[in-house]
């Protein structure tokens, strides 16, 4: 039996509240690229957390016009059933074939002309993560250091900086922050990952790239593309409102970017890299 | 002087709240595609707020690492600026052009082997609805009607059926709900329009597409691509507990789906189709 994929993972954080540091238990939600073929031809990659793969690349090519009834649909194949032996690895995890019946109208071509094309972390997020290292990433400012009580006046700088109906959460923010907590830069998006491309496009524009005295903020969560743009611009700390996910932490801690969750009021909770952040950390918890 | 661009629109609505109908006007995020061309090659669509394109541009080429300094974007022109004389057209504002230096590693080629095809609704909000109506979509379900006492419902209802880290709100939800309020079958995902692709992925192998009796729930707001998958699967109401973006709002009204924001205990705000939930809707605000 293939084991039951998991939507949610368990991890070690380090909390901070109010000058108080504990090391816990945390849980994150899953995120990995799924890639969805159909027979040979790659169709498309989306981050997903695992579960219900048949479904996804079924709505998927249904939502997107590929088919319009169950008979267009031949078989599909998810994740562990592709080795037919449970022994898949995390690329066979993350992969679903769609076979379409003669009835379903697709063509490669026509989705090669029709289609933009739209950037893709691979199969996995071991691959994801390797795509980043290939593109000679590295470890953001090591040097860097951070006092916590900076930290915790974003949310509130941030928001004064924000535009009215921003403020009402209608839209997200993104900020760059200097190592002394000066807000140089507010963008606001309907995306999340827009926001973050326009404050970092502005510090592109302005011969600012690469940060590494800065700050990125961003009201909400962290998903893994948001980590990934902070390193590529040579960003040494994400800071965000809400929860980060699985992949944003795994590719945080591989590449020793500081990540911050749950910014709010005297309390954050630290993802990967918290020696830009605390100077005397507390043990380990002692494992059961 | 082209002018600025807008992040907010304001619209009118009809609220409901605990039975008293009442019409408001209301802001809703501005949600416009964006296309990105490095010279004559499309290079991505992506749905943003308008407003600070160029920079989003030059984030957007620099964290995909087309570009890694300043030096290698010799010109980034923006909406309006593409007509000299600001007359410019909704296609205009929807568009920035990059002009690369021959020391950015761009390959059209290149990205095109290794980047996977993803969909895009068109240069702008009216070619993104043609798109859609283009693929042949309908007006979902005319007849149907809905108590709006089993729309309050749904919250409540949905949050039981989620696992327990779903209901902290660490991953987003989507449920289909049938006419008597019966909740068919709710998924998790960190991806919003993954949670909606995989209901409508169930029900289109469950041989139950088009749905002209169901509404689609979503936790969180109402994007474009959400309304647009509806009306893909024939669902008629669209109930989200956030706000919608104003493109959902605009492609809501165009086919006559019903879009309700703001679910929330006794209260929810009606954008569009407000016939299929208010029998005895009252007169519309007289414009000051």
């Amino acid at each position: 039996m293939p084991r039951k994929p998991r939507s949610i993972d368990l991890t070690q954080v380090v909390e901070w509240d109010n000058g108080r540091i504990e090391r816990k238990h945390d849980y994150l939600a899953v995120e990995e690229p799924l890639e969805i073929r159909i027979g040979e031809y790659p169709l498309t990659v989306t981050m997903r957390t695992p579960g219900h793969d048949a479904e996804l690349a079924a709505g998927f090519v249904s939502t997107e016009g590929l088919v319009s009834k169950r008979a267009d649909i031949l078989k599909i194949t998810a994740g562990e059933e592709l080795t037919g032996d449970g022994s898949a690895t995390a690329d066979h995890r993350n992969v679903v074939l769609v076979e379409l019946a003669h009835s379903a109208a697709f063509d490669p071509e026509k989705m090669r002309r029709n289609f933009f094309a739209a950037s893709s972390c691979g199969i996995c997020g071991k691959a994801s993560i390797d795509a980043i290292r290939s593109r000679a990433l590295r470890t953001p400012n090591r040097d860097f250091r951070l006092d916590p009580e900076i930290l915790i006046r974003l949310p509130d700088s941030v928001r004064a900086k924000q535009a009215a109906f921003g403020r009402t959460g209608g839209l997200h923010a993104a900020a760059l922050i200097d190592d002394a907590g000066n807000v140089l830069v507010v963008r606001e998006d309907i995306g999340r990952h827009n926001a973050v491309d326009k404050v970092i496009g502005w510090a592109l524009l302005e011969k600012r790239v690469p940060l590494p005295q800065s700050i990125l903020f961003v009201s909400g969560r962290g998903g893994f593309e948001i980590v990934q743009k902070a390193i590529v611009a040579g960003v040494p700390v994400v800071a965000c409102v809400s929860a980060p996910s699985s992949l944003a932490v795994r590719l945080a801690r591989e590449l020793q970017l500081t990540l911050v969750g749950f910014l709010r009021r005297r309390r954050f909770v630290i993802y990967a890299g918290e020696n830009r952040l605390v100077t005397a950390a507390p043990p380990p918890v002692s494992e059961g």
